[in-house]
């Protein structure tokens, strides 16, 4: 039998008919400067550019990303990547706002701090002592080492605007929220 | 040839090797009442819950949501599927800190009402007028529907907190950033 949901309170016991190919596609962030945020996710991170899409009458540009092993399935058609990208799961979109990376006091806000809101983006990783390491050879900040905290085994950095990004080993993890 | 990435400032030609394996695994939004949002998540987008994760020590539980497709190849051993879960890609997390929902006052912030940051996720459906119709039995309130403002066929709905979540339906979007 395959798994089908666990229930709490407000839980659809059966995902309705009309969901059927409802796909979470991306989570948008908006970014002071394209350069030095894309140099973080595609070299720190390893994602692939999918997709660039400038929005001139309105002054922002998109970049779409995907991680390497997924992007090496994307098509060589412009059009059809456009599409395709927009058919995946697991998709990050970067909102430019020309002009802001010119601006020196221009600071987007995490939603950690007060107001509240989203919290993080997660990478799972499949060494958690090798990514740190990665990381710390990059000179990447974080908000909290493998070791600190009452979370053991989670990692969180932040990206080049200050978003947290939580960093996970999914094997480490099984035994979270059961019985000690 | 496999696609590898388009080439802007700041893209690293190579993912690096130390980043291999490396999984964009979920975003998390702080939910007010996870009663009211997992009915929008599971009923409204069709979403299955794969895991509640409690920490009573300090006083939150997390809600692992995945579309039903991926939802159905989860194991049903609660430890696997919890590893399993953070294995993933385009997993929805939603933190509940108890007690907010008996809070009256209390909102969060959505992120694109100043201070700016977030922006949305984003669902892609298989048919977007079929979508809008679900949409519209169920009471779902929009940002904007497809036909209005400068960019057709993209609708947004907010989520119970009023979270936007950008709508599309990949093949109309092929054309997106290409000369007219």
């Amino acid at each position: 039998m395959s798994f089908t949901t666990e229930q709490q309170p407000g839980v659809c016991e059966q995902a309705p008919a009309a969901t059927k190919g409802f796909t979470l596609n991306h989570s948008m962030l908006r970014v002071k400067d394209p350069k030095v945020s894309l140099d973080f996710y595609t070299r720190v991170l390893g994602m692939r550019l999918l997709r660039k899409l400038d929005f001139p009458e309105m002054s922002f540009s998109l970049y779409f990303l995907a991680q390497a092993e997924e992007a090496a399935m994307a098509p060589q058609d412009v059009g059809e990547r456009t599409a395709w990208t927009f058919a995946q799961r697991g998709i990050l979109e970067l909102t430019h706002n020309w002009g802001t990376e010119n601006d020196t006091e221009f600071k987007y806000h995490d939603g950690n701090a007060k107001p509240q809101g989203f919290g993080h983006i997660c990478i799972s990783v499949p060494d958690l002592d090798a990514a740190v390491r990665w990381f710390d050879e990059n000179g990447v900040t974080y908000v909290k080492r493998p070791e600190q905290g009452k979370m053991k085994d989670v990692a969180f950095i932040k990206d080049a605007d200050g978003y947290w990004i939580e960093i996970v080993e999914p094997a480490r993890l099984a035994k979270l929220g059961r019985p000690a």
